[in-house]
């Protein structure tokens, strides 16, 4: 064996190298869950999983603002499920906030946790980003995660599944994790 | 020597090649420290180091909301200590907001971040994630640094290490880095 | 070839998968944009980009809070542009909130996403941390991107461009990923 051996040997191996540095561009773990927001709007305290608890001038707490709820801000610890159907048993739950933030359109800006707590899964995922809600897909950055998750990053793609006018709202996140630990 | 030690070489180097790609988990650095929290109540302005900014319709803004608070956000800029000791030399400031975001018991969600300036941390620490506050330790994800922390990323393990009815808290907070840069 | 030579081999290659491994301190890429701020003061609806929608107790919603403007929380929906006209043709909205958050300087908080929609740009880049106003130059987290941005992370160094009272201010944004994906 001479030096040219030894020199494809080093050109397989730092390419080998590489390919173990090279990103991945499937996900080394992905999950489809579902969570369910009901909005206080004054008379569903019983039932509502979130509220509003800032507005622009003018506005109240127990209507989402005019000018496409410009500056809403909700607060929300809603069930996940891990299908489309309210009623299914919870395996954790979604907690954070949303804002309204465009004067001419509806869009939002989401800041939240799975707080997950089931057999399927345990351990936290923690998401933050723009949702353009009118847009029928919108990705979102998962920014950290612990327990199962634990240092875990990637990216949600968020579905509106359904909504009943302004009462409720059904979101199917389906998250595809590309650093998975 | 032959292809068959050519081969035991390339497996090697794979294999070492493989476990610089493979994940630590033991920390890269690991910081202990202390935030204290004086939520201002009507009364206490100029020592408070937080308040009450936005609340769900009916509650107010000097009193914590009912239903255990849940819909309040809370902005605050506490001192960050070495050690338990509310009178310590600062080392940064803890700033950022947290909401309280359950109707049935008492859950919060933080985003924050640690600045950090003082002759042994120079640097910016930020967090994101749920808290439950009622669990002896919960954990949250650090979502990136600057300065000293310049790309890190870990998972920090609160605690409340004391408090007192709902003016005063401590939370001691044990970061461990594992991406560190 | 002898085990001398296997040996150097080994030791090159180990070497070249720790230099693979080890981070890079100089961008993978880099971006220059700014963002232009127009508060909502009661006046001007029309052009306001952004509104108070949370203030602590005896502040309003029109004019910032006093103590340098504590506990206020701004959402914003402002428009990205290439360079520092405000009437040049936006590549984007820079979407989220920001939070005043010390009692005796000026220091904010931030939570937005930068949604960029141009030829240049298609993707979101979401931002988080301490903004101590005051200094010349302050450094953020970059939490995560989608799109052209599929996974990155890295530091923002947010510079105040110009401002007019408080009406109006404008940020260079000079983001440096650091993780390219």
């Amino acid at each position: 064996m001479g030096a040219k051996v030894s020199l494809i040997i080093f050109i397989m191996l730092l390419a080998s190298c590489s390919a173990v540095k090279r990103r991945q561009y499937t996900p080394c773990k992905n999950l489809v869950l579902f969570f369910h927001d009901i909005l206080y709007n004054g008379n569903n305290a019983a039932n509502a999983t979130s509220a509003i608890v800032a507005a622009p001038e003018g506005a109240n707490l127990t209507k989402l603002a005019s000018q496409f709820h410009f500056g809403n801000i909700v607060v929300f610890d809603d069930p996940i499920t891990l299908d489309n159907n309210l009623h299914s048993k919870p395996v954790g739950r979604a907690q954070g906030f949303y804002i309204y933030d465009t004067k001419n359109t509806y869009t939002s800006w989401l800041g939240f946790t799975f707080a997950l707590n089931s057999t399927e899964y345990q351990g936290t995922i923690t998401f933050a980003g723009a949702d353009p809600i009118m847009q029928k897909t919108r990705d979102i950055s998962v920014t950290g995660g612990t327990g199962q998750f634990f240092m875990h990053r990637g990216i949600a793609t968020i579905m509106t599944d359904s909504f009943e006018g302004e009462v409720y709202f059904r979101l199917r996140v389906d998250i595809k994790f590309y650093e998975c630990w």
